[in-house]
């Protein structure tokens, strides 16, 4: 194990995040804040990044498991010192409660801790809104596109980064594909922003919920969420952003070259779209009793553009709504949105080679002399994919029942464990049952809050970097 | 597709299911019932057989497909015609509440309708609980043991009716392997009735009980189940014959032939000894608070053994017990019993593969050139065996959520809802909220019973028999 190059990319880590917090710096001397809990952290996280970065590694060269042990150990690093700020300026004086509300914001989850939005200052609002941003695209694919790195350390980073069952490098070097893929990232964000000012929102929460929207993350500056503006364009605009930010970002990239066609062939994304169209029309249904049609047209988009996407922003308490509805939005928090996006979950490429591969099982029992294959975008999907997209499925739903059971010992309902862990573990942010929409996880023990942190980096870095970490093995020379 | 063949059998299936009426018949007269219903249905159900096996097939051979048929169609039409006697006496006056009780018989399930045990009959109540008993080993391995068969048919059928991701002969032939497992069955069955004898109990309900813990059913003559007899002796009786017929009947065969240190070293048997352990210790910890220690342990024993073997008897109402309880029996309703037992759920073998894949794949992530492989038994398991669990486990969780949300559109809460299905779907019995112990599957609606009923017969038969019959590819030539 190469630990003196893993402790300079460390160090790296730690300088970015101390550059990234001079943003919400930047914006409590705007306001008048007093921004002392940002300057102590800024210190602290330069120092010991700086002094990390003056080990000299004897080699260079380092393999998939110290990819998986710099994410996994970078994304934790990065939590406990990106919760600082909220201790220092008592916003949230617990550093439990800290530590889970930035991992939410880190992993994009959205789960928050925070019940009295009053006391948080803007300052500190901007920095749990842009934790968000920061955590979509992955601060180390960031890392990857202002620093130089070699070649071969970049795609073991990039592959334990990125979310979704294959990473592919859009042009031949990886540095060059993290910054289109920031470049995109940043054009999008901005361009939310830009109209969510023409819908009348000022330019802190146009930010604030753009940062939000891209990382599909769901924090949100007010209290009742997005639902607060109270405005349908602000709504559709949000919803539509947030489908956006759940699409593979090499998508944009085929768009963006001319390739038009080939991005809208994308089967995942028609499959993706298939979902939401279905989901949006039985919710629809199901709810316009309670709403008539058209604002029940505009809530099921909305929430299912939320849910789906695992942003988790609310406009209306689903909890309240007809089980079946509550039904399809827990199996689109099993979905998720599209590999290579910004979203959680399982990712809708997995679920799509599990339905292939069940039918492929099926059509050989049938006609065992047949052979048929799992095909993916016309092309045949290799069976070791199949095998370790099964292994993942099957080991996330693993995770996911253990987790319920270790929360159950804070003795909530089925629903409100259940749908708790499976809300962190899929990076969503709410459930159901007592943490719906307008419940919070404030009502969690602290060991429950820092099994639900474990969850959701489990969730975001998609299960390895962190097992890799927590097996005796990693650490054996 | 040889459908000559596959009418045949179904004939014979037919013959058989009016030959096992002859019982109930027989203990209606005994006590002195009016039996016209059972007689009808045996008529009925004889000369279909009849008719059915006067058909001549050309060729005499079938493949694995016509195997899956035969048992999808033959237990679906065990169902629906073993459903006839409670409707033609009145006992269960609706057809669809019949058959989901036939089914639930069958499939060794055990969620009852059953809301008013006064108007049940001792043939109609034997007939209940004698289902599970012929469920339990299967209708067909029973038409193996007793009827002369090609060898090659025997064991596609065998396959597809036995549960568990392997099927072994436990002897060259197949017919002499199916008598074999009917003698070890109904050894246990009479020993058990024995013991319960010397319990107190009278021969009827001693019989019926053993029927129905043989099958690991759980339907009981008592509306409060086991607890009604309030005697520790018979609870402890009992559920050590749960977790008896919840252990492959292969090893019952190795200890016949004197390989004692086999069967013992038996690593699924070890797994099960070991969950069952800890689940007991957990559950007694949980509620001796509420029981005193003693009483706990009798509780957390039966339940556990009850839940794990699938069977789900009942002694007390474990949906008021706290909450990490429940997880425990809901992790338990995941995992089910051994391979090769009457039991139903995933299988622990199934679970220990799992488990196994997954320290594979991190083991080699860890470490990329050490090469390991998943072995069970101290032999490795192909890696197309762990496709195919892998698959098979997929199949079931996405199964357990189409059904969770099919079952939504009856308005019950999550945890009514999700465990319904789960409970059918693992073949239990009992679930949580409103169909715990103490509730009732009553409560669904006519096209709910119809899907859980569904449920049922494609968690008893593994998935694979009842979807290749719903594969339209099937039913072209």
């Amino acid at each position: 194990m190469n630990g003196k190059m893993i402790c300079r990319v460390l160090g790296l880590i730690l300088l970015t995040l101390a550059a990234l917090m001079l943003l919400p710096l930047l914006t409590g001397l705007l306001y008048g804040e007093n921004v002392s809990n940002f300057l102590i952290t800024i210190a602290l996280s330069a120092a010991l990044g700086f002094a990390l970065t003056r080990i000299k590694p004897a080699r260079s060269s380092f393999f998939a498991r110290e990819g998986f042990m710099i994410v996994g150990l970078g994304w934790i690093a990065m939590s406990l010192i990106g919760a600082l700020p909220f201790v220092l300026s008592g916003s949230i004086p617990s550093y439990i409660d800290a530590v889970f509300e930035t991992v939410s914001g880190f992993t994009t989850t959205g789960a928050s801790i925070l019940t009295d939005f009053g006391v948080m200052g803007r300052a500190d609002m901007f920095w749990r809104c842009f934790t968000h941003w920061v955590g979509g695209m992955g601060v180390l694919v960031f890392m990857m596109a202002v620093l130089p790195m070699g070649e071969d350390h970049s795609m073991h980073i990039m592959r334990a980064e990125v979310p979704g069952p294959t990473v592919g490098k859009l042009v031949p070097r990886t540095r060059r594909t993290a910054s289109i893929l920031y470049m995109i990232y940043i054009a999008m964000t901005l361009l939310e922003t830009l109209l969510l000012l023409l819908g009348g929102m000022d330019l802190y929460d146009a930010l604030v919920h753009s940062f939000a929207t891209a990382g599909t993350g769901g924090f949100s500056s007010l209290p009742n969420s997005v639902g607060g503006f109270g405005s349908a364009y602000i709504e559709l605009v949000i919803a539509t952003f947030m489908l956006l930010f759940g699409v593979n970002f090499n998508l944009y990239f085929l768009l963006l070259i001319g390739r038009v066609r080939d991005a809208l062939k994308n089967e995942e994304l028609r499959w993706y779209a298939g979902i939401v169209a279905a989901a949006v029309l039985l919710i629809t249904l199901g709810i316009s009793g309670r709403y008539g049609f058209l604002t029940a047209l505009r809530h099921a988009y909305f929430n299912v553009a939320s849910i789906i996407s695992t942003t988790g922003f609310g406009t209306e308490d689903f909890v309240l709504w007809p089980e079946f509805c509550k039904w399809v939005l827990i199996l689109l928090m099993f979905t998720g949105a599209c590999a290579g996006s910004t979203g959680g979950g399982l990712k809708i490429s997995r679920v799509a080679i599990l339905c292939k591969a069940a039918g492929v099982e099926i059509r050989t029992m049938v006609r065992p002399r047949s052979v048929t294959r799992v095909q993916l975008d016309g092309r045949r999907v290799a069976d070791g994919t199949v095998r370790a997209t099964l292994l993942f499925l099957m080991l996330y739903l693993f995770l996911l029942l253990l987790f319920s059971f270790l929360l159950s010992f804070d003795g909530y309902d089925i629903a409100t464990t259940f749908t708790a862990a499976l809300s962190c573990l899929s990076n969503i942010g709410p459930g159901m049952g007592l943490v719906g929409p307008t419940g919070n996880f404030a009502i969690f023990s602290a060991p429950s809050k820092l099994l639900l942190s474990l969850a959701m980096l489990i969730g975001r870095l998609e299960i390895y970097p962190i097992l890799v970490l927590l097996t005796p093995r990693t650490w054996k020379n």
